[in-house]
């Protein structure tokens, strides 16, 4: 297979679906995704036999047991891809939404009108169920879509995507919108990345050096999605219960997702109080302490931090998505030196404060410059179901476009639609009888 | 001077900055705006003097006429610029403005919040008043900004930027929010493109060749504005009246800009009629007509168009932006050819539809896929002013973060603020008396 002639033959139908994809209604979008969770649920057996194939090869390949689990599509992830299906159905459809509109004083209505991005192409990791999320949300938001999952899961996603061409094509929803990339050589992709003729925004998931390397490579924007190194603060005035149950919840209850926090910042005038307690329940968890020097001469010999391990931090320690059960610590003398740290260490994903005091909430929401800022709660929820959004197609960490879990709306992004009655610029129609016509050959700095 | 450190030590300091102006309310902002407009007036000498250096050394490079008007600071673009910085100081402060926030089962309120971009980077042609402009969308917007203008305007700008940072610090404003590339090498713009740990977007105005070399250069993302290949489609239930008004307003009030028309597509039934009439106007101001053979033959020997200069059409002179007093005509046999021909040879610009009819007008609306769609109106009013967005930062022709006139509103970005009271994921807190904690290590697909 010639992968250029290949890499183009994807992204032009993918290109051309867009004006059938414009043309068809909410109803239509949604009766193909019922019926794509539908045919899942029929088509069981042959997803699991396919996904079967690529857990067999992946064993052989003696890939680690954690990958093996991804791979695997088990019953509560097969309900996971018809539920997602069905969120997305009910969802309000983002396109043609008209977010305001006003009249300008020549009587000009203007308009901003959300439209589809156009063509969205995916990079994601070894997860067949990405393929089911990706794709639905471009469909609900009118998008043609381009999906690269990872090699290790080819045959999984080749029989889901057949699947959602199927529903596809007994809908009415143009097929050419879900476009699969077939060929596991990498080189496919490079060839992808050059058409921005075609592709008008490439979102890549996974490693950092996938997404350096798509970022680098591209000629279209790309939406990143960066690790996240999300810190909690404890200020002083912290009600204990609500720092302990938030403290241990965004490092404990899944410790190897981004969301999760890596850094526990405590300020010097609860740090006696509050590092013993929350030690003792770490240690309970087996969760491993990396201590700046005050926090470590708070713990070290303290009876309730007996049985947690107690490691002097590193400078480097800090910059780390440890995705383990190993935290971070240091003691500050104020908020402000909080906020340093955070953006100093950070990689602006999602910060939290717990904290009685409505000043020291505010600021903190104001200031900290990431994409999810909490007051009083845990990290653990910047997620596009948690956020209401429906599914999501990544977590932004970029700074323009979107921040944060993108839902249908950030693959949306407005135009301006102007309703007239026949306006025209400075009233300069057509010239009355033997009027002179002047015209403005000015550069256009005024347009 | 090492470029390399200018490049680092400017961008440094626009980056520190962020924390200054998160800081700063309105009020701050401004104050300052409307005294860099009191200063403007004050030191207007000053600053046409410093004008006349850079119009000298222009003519004695021997600029074209076009580019030496442009340079020009005369009293009307003076008094410009001071309108601007009261305009923008009278538009609603767009940060921290929450656009929605809702509440989740558990109690979590959940809102977007409109947060700036960071530190913007914008490279523009020889304009001084873009200086202003720019700035001061960027100080309203708590941006902090690099500006980098054309060399042959230097010191007209060195002057201006040096009133804004007075301003600034008269006022309380962080001045290092204002930094100005004080060097005409062109090399410091490499350096700058390198710099995406301190500049989070770069916008680019001017020449093609230009914004193509720095969006190949950037490492962080930049918003792009191209040329206008704008069309206009006079449709066969057109008002003749509005029709001709608008398409020579379109075309000719003013030739030189982006949202000026090049292209004419008029439906067949129409053509007879409407075509003579609009050839009476143009010859009357000069224009001359490019025709298909359709239009062409109905224009020949017309005594309407006696006067009018008419050329056979080449297929590339559709995809021109003429920037003249030259236009484009295409005679179609309905509306899908029509949208079908903008898409094609249009740069998704701004286009307009002029017609009576209701299905047809929502139709061209919905499916014509530019930054800027009109019924019954002139191209010409595509621009942040006209629009009632107040100044404007460029328009975008790019389809992700913004399309079209680029105002206040579209340098911030919304990121998620979340107010709990406690909430933790899946009530998995700290453990109660002698309950064993059970981690959840299960890979990232669920978040």
């Amino acid at each position: 297979m010639d992968l250029k002639v290949y890499a183009e033959n994807i992204s032009k139908r993918a290109k051309k679906s867009q004006k059938d994809l414009i043309k068809i209604n909410t109803e239509i979008k949604n009766r193909a995704l019922l019926r794509a969770a539908e045919l899942i649920m029929e088509r069981k057996e042959e997803i699991q036999e396919e996904n079967r194939k690529d857990l067999e090869r992946a064993e052989k390949k003696g890939y680690s047991k954690a990958l093996l689990d991804r791979l695997k599509l088990n019953e509560k992830r097969i309900k996971g891809m018809v539920q997602v299906l069905k969120d997305v159905a009910s969802l309000p459809d983002p396109v043609g939404q008209v977010i305001s509109m006003w009249t300008r004083p020549n009587g000009l209505k203007i308009g901003r009108m959300r439209v589809p991005l156009g063509t969205i192409m995916i990079i994601y990791e070894a997860r067949p169920n990405v393929t089911v999320e990706a794709a639905s949300l471009c469909m609900k938001s009118s998008n043609a879509v381009i999906l690269k999952g990872g090699s290790e899961t080819i045959n999984s996603n080749k029989i889901l995507v057949n699947i959602l061409k199927q529903a596809a094509r007994e809908t009415g929803f143009p097929e050419d919108a879900i476009q699969f990339v077939e060929t596991t050589e990498r080189e496919v992709v490079n060839h992808l990345l050059q058409l921005d003729q075609y592709i008008d925004v490439v979102i890549p998931r996974g490693g950092e050096s996938l997404i350096r390397a798509v970022s680098e490579k591209a000629k279209m924007p790309v939406i990143k999605h960066y690790k996240g190194v999300c810190n909690l603060y404890i200020d002083n005035e912290a009600d204990m219960e609500k720092a302990l149950n938030i403290a241990f919840n965004a490092k404990v209850q899944r410790p190897s997702v981004c969301n999760a926090i890596e850094n526990l910042i405590v300020h010097k005038d609860i740090a006696e109080q509050f590092l013993p307690e929350i030690a003792y329940y770490y240690g309970k968890a087996g969760v491993e302490m990396r201590c700046d020097q005050t926090s470590l001469d708070i713990l070290q010999n303290h009876p309730k931090a007996h049985d947690t391990e107690l490691v002097p931090a590193k400078e480097e320690d800090y910059y780390e998505e440890f995705l383990d059960l190993i935290i971070a610590v240091k003691v500050v003398n104020d908020m402000d030196e909080a906020i340093d740290f955070i953006h100093k260490y950070g990689s602006n994903h999602s910060e939290a404060i717990v904290t009685e005091n409505y000043t020291k909430g505010m600021r903190f929401i104001n200031e900290v410059d990431s994409s999810a800022v909490y007051i009083n709660a845990s990290t653990r929820f910047t997620d596009g179901n948690e956020f209401g959004l429906g599914a999501e197609m990544g977590i932004s960490t970029d700074k323009i476009h979107a921040r944060g879990p993108m839902g249908l709306e950030e693959l949306t992004i407005p135009k301006f639609i102007i309703l007239g009655n026949g306006q025209i610029r400075d009233n300069f129609g057509i010239p009355k009888k033997e009027e002179k016509v002047e015209i403005n050959k000015e550069a256009c700095d005024l347009r």
